[in-house]
């Protein structure tokens, strides 16, 4: 049902540079780590215990680390800031991998054509800083809404953007991108539905017309709430089962995101441009089995998983997840780097 | 995956009267008439061309009419004020029965249970009109929010009504009432679908918690747009395939509206009630196939099923649907009235 075809990711030019040219821990062996964000250096906006420290061990031994995560919504630089602040390392906007950031590659595929973006109140700004023709070319359901009113027939606050009208004269829409969760489900499940079924008016069309891109596939997250919350795969869950039962037919979706090939792709390009060559060995920092874990094994060389057990796994670094077992199990991340070095 | 098993449908007091005791067309036949109303009586807010005479046709042979619509979202009382304007006949609200009519009845059985309210912002006056103790017993999602906010942590517009903490001791929440579409599908399709979970904190639970009571099972429903707009039930495939994905079980839904029979036995309840007899003969009078014909079709006798060409229905008078035909095919209500008298 989930198609994942991404192309192999290739990082654009302003990804370049951003970290010293350095090499791995012994003459032999150039390696580099990839680190998860929650639940390894952080939890609930707090460091973890030893999480500084390890960072600092990194640095000292001048082992290139970048950061991944399937969060996202603000811009790689907002993120890079916020964990600069939060570790006391010196972090810019290209040691961060956010579920999104592939999509900074479909900007200069489709840059020229009329797509849809879809997310929180901060994606136009993560959008422009991709390169999309925000309010040009790349246009929101808000706007569709706006110049068809009949669209959408119930009460709906609008941002700032103007009014589009998708049954001028015009470009058809050939992809919708969603960044991040929608604020209004139900506008979003109704326009997105009449945007990838095409046809004039809109939503007429029989099949699909549109390209669907999906940045996290998470259809649950750890929030404050004791019981995991919806995340954007239940959306997107949605949204198939509302064309399941529209058209007969299935929904292409197209995947970014841990575990997805696509997204560790992007990280092993990402540590290589840092370190100015290709490396000998990755070393994926997680907590997440299903994802930090399966994402690296499925990987292969020159990914190593290393699960702690700071975060989502439970299960004691005695043992291992026994559907997505870790190269490696340790009980933090000061841990595991101690052992890597 | 719908289940069909609500109690035939005993109508509460106040629903007596309201219409003078009268005879059918003849001696031997009592007969009475239910009307649809969009694409019947009205099109786009205006009467359809004979419909006024049609009335006036009844009214003069004393044969009993009510009306019956899968449209809700306002008390009867307003609806048959609305109707009674553009009509220009003196109807109450004991003359129409709105999809979620039948939640008075459950509103007897519920109301020193605590329960969840669903729907627009009329939906609390409706409850309150069937008796429900909306505040008190009838929470609504918002309500819950306020009492857990992690519970949904992403911003919500709230209602005048006050927090309920759900978690603090009190009832558990026995029954998930749909009356209309809600305004937020994120936040509902969250907290309603840990409702039906149960469990403490909520959500935790593994199966099926509370009933689910939906009021009309359209998915799709004809707008201004010129194509079909989502509806009621596709709020409800939606929270369904949530429930799928996340239990991997099948969630029991009670479904009203027409085609189903709870709506017939409703009608065929209050036509009795007001012209004081049983009926012999009833007449469903309607313009779409799958809802008013194949209702009447399934409720069998003393039904009869009359389609007229001014709503969804495009075939004409000269054919009938293939899918549900109809006893009769007739071009409009007026033409239908006069073949009856």
């Amino acid at each position: 049902m989930w198609r994942r075809c991404l192309p192999p990711l290739r990082l654009a030019p302003r990804f370049r540079g951003g970290f010293r040219n350095v090499r791995g821990v012994s003459g032999a062996e150039r390696c580099g780590v990839v680190l998860d964000i929650d639940g390894v250096v952080r939890r609930g906006g707090e460091p973890i215990q030893g999480a500084k420290e390890a960072l600092w061990h990194l640095e000292k031994a001048s082992v290139p680390y970048i950061f991944m995560t399937n969060g996202g919504g603000v811009t790689e630089a907002k993120k890079a800031q916020e964990l600069s602040e939060l570790l006391e390392v010196e972090l810019d906007e290209s040691r961060v991998i956010l579920s999104h950031t592939p999509f900074r590659l479909q900007a200069e595929r489709l840059r020229s054509r009329r797509v849809v973006l879809v997310g929180g109140c901060e994606t136009e700004e993560v959008a422009r800083s991709y390169g999309f023709d925000v309010g040009g070319r790349a246009i929101t359901s808000s706007q569709i809404v706006l110049g068809s009113p009949d669209i959408y027939p119930w009460p709906v606050q609008h941002g700032e953007l103007p009014p589009v009208d998708v049954h001028a004269a015009g470009p058809p829409i050939e992809a919708v991108l969603i960044f991040y969760e929608p604020e209004n489900w139900g506008m979003e499940l109704q326009v997105l539905s009449d945007v990838l079924a095409g046809g004039l008016p809109l939503g007429s069309g029989a099949s699909q017309a549109a390209e669907l891109w999906v940045s996290n596939p998470d259809f649950l997250w750890q929030a404050g709430y004791p019981v995991p919350r919806f995340g954007m795969g239940a959306f997107v869950e949605s949204l198939q089962a509302l064309w399941r039962r529209r058209t007969g037919g299935e929904l292409r979706v197209e995947e970014c995101g841990k575990p997805f090939r696509v997204q560790f792709e992007a990280a092993r390009e990402l540590l290589s441009q840092v370190s100015g060559d290709t490396l000998d060995r990755i070393y994926m920092i997680g907590d997440n089995p299903a994802a930090d874990i399966r994402g690296a094994n499925q990987a292969g060389d020159p990914w190593r998983s290393i699960l702690v057990c700071t975060g989502v796994y439970q299960g004691g670094a005695a043992s291992n997840d026994q559907e997505d077992p870790a190269w490696r199990v340790e009980p933090d991340l000061l841990s595991a780097v101690r052992r890597l070095l």
